[in-house]
């Protein structure tokens, strides 16, 4: 029978870094001065100095247009840093609206339950008073997630889920665990950690995103096949609706109707809240292997990625960086094209396979890739331009960051689409998104490309845009941009968020490509779970 | 881009064999009289002599209640062969109730849409004049959901739709093909193999059960991990509901929202019908290879499959026999259980695998296993202890109407649960549903157990029932005992089905482990997208 866990929830030891308000991560992170004006130098047009910093003093934050009963202000907060930074997530838009001073609106109050009965306890007030709310796990969004737009409601409730951090049991027998929503992940990954088990789930966001967020927004990890959706580790979950609580039995399959916990993965705190999940987890891996191999011709390397991708190999990576993404990462400078392959195991050495992927490759032209194996688990894997993609993965959003300080447009969207397409779309993407940028701002844009995740019958590719900006339009032009990459999205029938979620800023794509009869259904369920649509309001449905 | 398929539908040279209207698959496949006696003697307390074979002229079938406008009477048959033939699916419930003279409601009418606009058609004629609509594939159902209950509805409307059974284009970049929801196994399959292309779903109902079905069903394959739940095979689903038609996009993966595929997979027809799908296909298996081991030790071998089951070794089969299913199947005489181990591959050969597996499996006590490497793809592969298996598996159902005929209540059901509670749960099943048994006929019961699916945070046993009924109460002895194994499940919170859907026989235990939010949500997108309640009725929902 599961064990119940009873490690402390902090090292007390432990200094906590501080948080940014307005942009990715943690403060001590941020590029600084000097390192933004570098970065800046490298695209034509932009600023001669990094904006300042943006403080919270200078939002004028006022008073809550409502507070709550006396039974619950132990649990909401009207202080205006923490009101600041639950104001947004953390995509480009985001941070150039703080970077400009016209931040998304501002919650009047932050909520920091402890227990289901808290949640619902906040439901019920807010449900009774007009009261949007805005559950809130990391506040990682980078697809307008977690702010509240528009004026229906009376007041706004951020519901910050992080006080609810804990993993509760473990079964070691099924490998599995039940943990709280508001878990970030080196939160959980710690509490994982002395039962030689970890959840494997690695999104960039990893460091500021909870479990629940994940299941919410049906989240991609690292890793480029099989286990690394979010949805496939799900073995229960718990849901906090205003009109009904219930948790899904543990099971590791079942055929008893539609799955219950596929219709909140993806609801994106519009259905419910997830307060916790039974998880599926994974031994350590304890056998790697990695190398990358260069193409001249992007085109043979789509081809090679298939081949692997339609292979029974599964690959732990396999991230193809075109020219200016693999240039960008350190990966390549000669012009070529970039393929990461990685492979990983707990149970046997995997040097064969990655030898099998390798031989793939290049018999569609690939070249290089000296395989690097290595058993020791804690030891990074892998060649120089394995390392270098990693370390600039990381790194990536601190530096648009600093590029947007100095008033660049730079964000990256993805989408995913068939094979028998995806060629074409990348190409599309690349011209017509690289002419909107252009015309917007009068000045060249980078168009990168990267595939995250490979499937049989498809593929995920990923795409960086960086331009600078006009000063003052940022905002303008990023939605200019964005509108045409929506476009060419769905000429494609591509997807309109592989793994950033919808959001409010996906919107208009989604309800494109959401079918009729899932639409009547969604907004039926909303109806009947939230009576009231006080739950994130905007999301998914008006 | 996707090429048209323009493959003749059927081959004309080839004769149709005759399908049984109350027993499983085809008439010239049942047991003869000899056989059935022969089988019963192995079950002490049997009748002397066969039941006759149920004739359906004694059935005294009727005029239809009510027939359709001369719009759609093209579509539509009151023949009695037709209309016995889909009053009930194939479960032992069935073919008893057909033997016994008690067959369920007879539908008044049998259709057999073409296209898309005539589901839609007769979906209209029924909303508006109250007849209840059976979705209707392969009718290999076994829990009851192809037949109606109740009275409620002024009319039974069958609806057949293996007439649409056309792969209708491949796309062979994507490995995907768009199937129309009618086709019957090999139908699809007859239409894959020319591309060199497989669905590789393998239900043991194969035959006799259609792509539709397998859909609304979330049917499980024949393979023990990895590629096996028809779900993950689904790249798009197109879905006519009374209140709306449309298809999800063809996505290898997609973030935006809940997953609107998942909601309709398992709905068992209640919610819309399905009539096509756009189905990810694999490369048939170039590189096979299997072997089985011997266990004293139940338990032990329990813990043999969980280590194979928690390696990513990822075998296609993983079958654990118990000493009574292995004895009946003649892959052991000598009271051992059994475990047939095989791993197919069309990338890379596979008796490393099989090898790591063995390890594994001797590691916890198994003997024998010597493995057989076989790399040509027609050869069945194996020992001869996994032959016997197999040829048993596929003659089984047909065993069990010649068994029915002899007056035995003779029935499978299954489930899942994770590790910690598999041993405790087939224990308590063993003894609670073969006392239960006893009680009920006063005869000795066989309560026989295999593990059919496995994860690595649990897995799904299937067991077998067999004891002799008291005549003329056969179908009130295994409601008796069909009850008590559902206690059983609940009380170890396993699943009501694993891969037998829910239909009618199921409802109790699916009711008591629906979460609430998710049967909120059901209701209501049950209402929405069904508002004349035709669809299904009684299957999932009242």
């Amino acid at each position: 029978m599961p064990e119940t866990v009873s490690r402390p929830r902090t090292d007390p030891g432990t200094p906590a870094r501080a948080r940014s308000w307005w942009g990715w991560g943690y403060t001590d992170a941020h590029p600084a001065d000097a390192e933004c004006l570098a970065m800046g130098a490298l695209l034509p047009g932009t600023l001669a100095a990094p904006l300042p910093i943006p403080q919270v003093a200078d939002l004028a934050i006022g008073r809550p247009a409502l507070t709550p009963p006396s039974s619950l202000e132990r649990l909401v907060t009207a202080d205006p840093e923490a009101r600041a930074a639950h104001a947004m997530g953390k995509a480009y838009r985001d941070v150039i609206r703080a970077l400009r001073g016209r931040p998304g609106r501002i919650p009047d109050l932050v909520a920091h339950p402890g227990s289901d009965q808290d949640v619902a306890d906040l439901l019920d007030w807010a449900g009774g008073h007009e009261v949007a709310v805005i559950p809130f796990g990391g506040g990682s969004s980078v697809v307008g997630g977690v702010e509240y737009r528009g004026d229906d409601h009376r007041a706004v409730l951020s519901l910050d889920l992080t006080s609810m951090d804990r993993v509760l049991e473990i079964d070691t027998a099924s490998r599995s665990a039940r943990i709280q929503a508001g878990a970030l992940g080196p939160v959980l990954e710690d509490q994982l950690r002395p039962h030689g088990l970890t959840l494997r789930h690695f999104p960039q966001s990893f460091e500021f995103s909870t479990l629940g967020g994940w299941l919410a927004t049906r989240a991609g990890g690292h890793y480029a096949t099989v286990h690394t959706h979010i949805d496939d580790f799900v073995q229960s979950l718990r849901v906090v609706a205003p009109a009904a609580t219930g948790a899904s039995w543990r099971l590791p399959g079942s055929g008893a109707g539609p799955s219950p916990d596929r219709l909140f993965l993806g609801s994106e705190g519009a259905l419910g809240v997830i307060t916790e999940a039974w998880m599926r987890l994974q031994e350590r891996p304890r056998h790697k292997a990695s190398a990358s191999v260069a193409f001249t011709d992007f085109g043979r390397a789509l081809d090679a990625v298939r081949a692997v991708a339609q292979s029974d190999l599964a690959p732990a990576n396999c991230r193809l960086l075109d020219p200016g993404e693999a240039a960008l990462s350190g990966a390549s400078r000669d012009g070529s094209s970039v393929l990461v392959l990685g492979f990983e195991s707990a149970t046997a050495p995997v040097g064969d396979r990655l030898a099998t992927a390798l031989d793939l490759a290049r018999a569609h032209g690939g070249r290089g890739g000296a395989p690097t194996t290595d058993r020791d688990e804690p030891a990074p894997a892998g060649d120089a331009a394995v390392s270098a993609w990693r370390s600039a993965f990381l790194r990536m959003p601190y530096l648009r960051d600093g590029l947007a300080r100095m008033g660049a447009v730079v964000e990256t969207f993805e989408t995913a689409a068939t094979w028998d397409v995806l060629p074409a779309l990348i190409d599309a993407v690349r011209t017509e998104v690289g002419a909107a940028a252009l015309k917007a701002t009068g000045h060249p844009a980078t168009v990168n490309c990267r595939l995250t995740h490979v499937y049989p019958d498809g593929a995920a590719p990923y795409f960086t845009v960086a331009v600078a900006g006009r000063p003052g339009d940022e905002v303008e032009i990023w939605d200019e941009i964005k509108a045409v990459a929506g476009d060419v999205l769905h000429r494609h029938r591509a997807t309109v968020t592989h793994h950033h979620a919808v959001g409010r800023d996906h919107r208009p794509g989604y309800d494109r490509q959401r079918p009729e009869p899932f639409a009547l259904a969604l907004r039926a369920a909303k109806d009947a779970l939230d009576p009231h649509h006080v739950l994130n309001p905007g999301v998914l449905l008006d």
